[in-house]
């Protein structure tokens, strides 16, 4: 936002507390309902914004699942920082584990890979948030490779992509069990892969 | 089927042929609209089997496409068998992805994915569907093991799961492009992780 200009009522800030407080409500939604039960009426009941301004500003309920991904892909992130490889790639995909097993952001996270499914406007949304996801994690490659655990021009993204796309193979398409055994494989043949130089650019 | 008494129509016959036709149908109706555009009035159409038959036999579109699945998961599968794990890993990773390139295949993969991800029913059928063709690639690994290219005790499951699952990570969840070489990483890491028996039960 621009500097409000004198004798107007902060409209930045009025906006920035809207947009929180539908968001807020949004996820909120989301981990009560899921993707399915997600309503706009839902959205302003529980936020205190009227459905017509629900409507005019984020279009319906792909358009607030959108936008609640969109500040959630500028949030700060707690990237593994272990010391090894191995130990970062390990936690990398325990915070994917522990995030879908958490009964608040299980179910939104899960939501949000639905409504990706149905909607381009969200399904944007999911790809710009994990091209962010994959820019953050790049920091665990980088290090790795100044360590020499992994050869120079090991590619960061495909190596966080293999640690994780497992889970997500599991969650979203064979539909079977996730646990920290299937997370701790997925990282230790993500580990495997990159010290072998296999993912290379 | 149970075989027909006398005096009967052979309802095995007649039904299976229709089952037949309703699927091709929906196949059809799959590929050229998608998920977003698949409708009960479409498979009628397109069948020649009236939509209260569809209705009541397969209850709706979901129904459809779960009966669809699981015919496929019937079907025989060009499993690889090129002499090597490295090869049949990068042989089944190159199925998925010339399955998804493919104008006629691509959509209607896609569009099961999609459907499991709101309806309970073709969730359940594309499981099945993946349990199977877990069962059906096991042989890869079998032949591996015996082979002396990976150690006894290796889940052959859990390698099929990561030469693939990295492409349906970036078709459903990250959104990015699938290409061979993409293809070649994933089979690559999963056939290293294999034989350094990181993958073993």
């Amino acid at each position: 936002m621009t500097a409000a200009g004198p004798g107007t009522v902060r409209p930045g800030g009025r906006t920035a507390r809207i947009r929180a407080a539908v968001r807020a409500a949004t996820l909120a939604e989301l981990a009560e309902r899921g993707y399915a039960g997600f309503t706009v009426d839902g959205v302003a009941a529980r936020s205190g914004v009227h459905k017509t301004t629900l409507y005019r500003r984020w279009s319906g309920t792909d358009g607030l699942i959108a936008d609640a991904l969109d500040l959630a892909a500028g949030e700060p992130w707690p990237v593994p920082d272990t010391g090894t490889l191995d130990g970062d790639l390990h936690a990398l995909a325990g915070l994917v584990l522990t995030g879908f097993a958490d009964p608040e952001t299980g179910p939104v996270a899960r939501a949000f890979v639905q409504a990706a499914a149905q909607s381009p406007a969200a399904a944007r949304a999911l790809h710009a948030f994990f091209a962010r996801r994959h820019e953050q994690s790049a920091a665990i490659v980088v290090r790795a490779v100044a360590r020499g655990e992994a050869p120079a021009g090991t590619d960061p993204a495909e190596v966080v992509r293999l640690a994780v796309a497992p889970l997500y193979y599991r969650l979203f398409v064979s539909g079977e069990p996730l646990d920290q055994a299937a997370a701790a494989r997925a990282a230790a043949a993500a580990c495997a892969a990159a010290r072998a130089g296999l993912l290379t650019t």
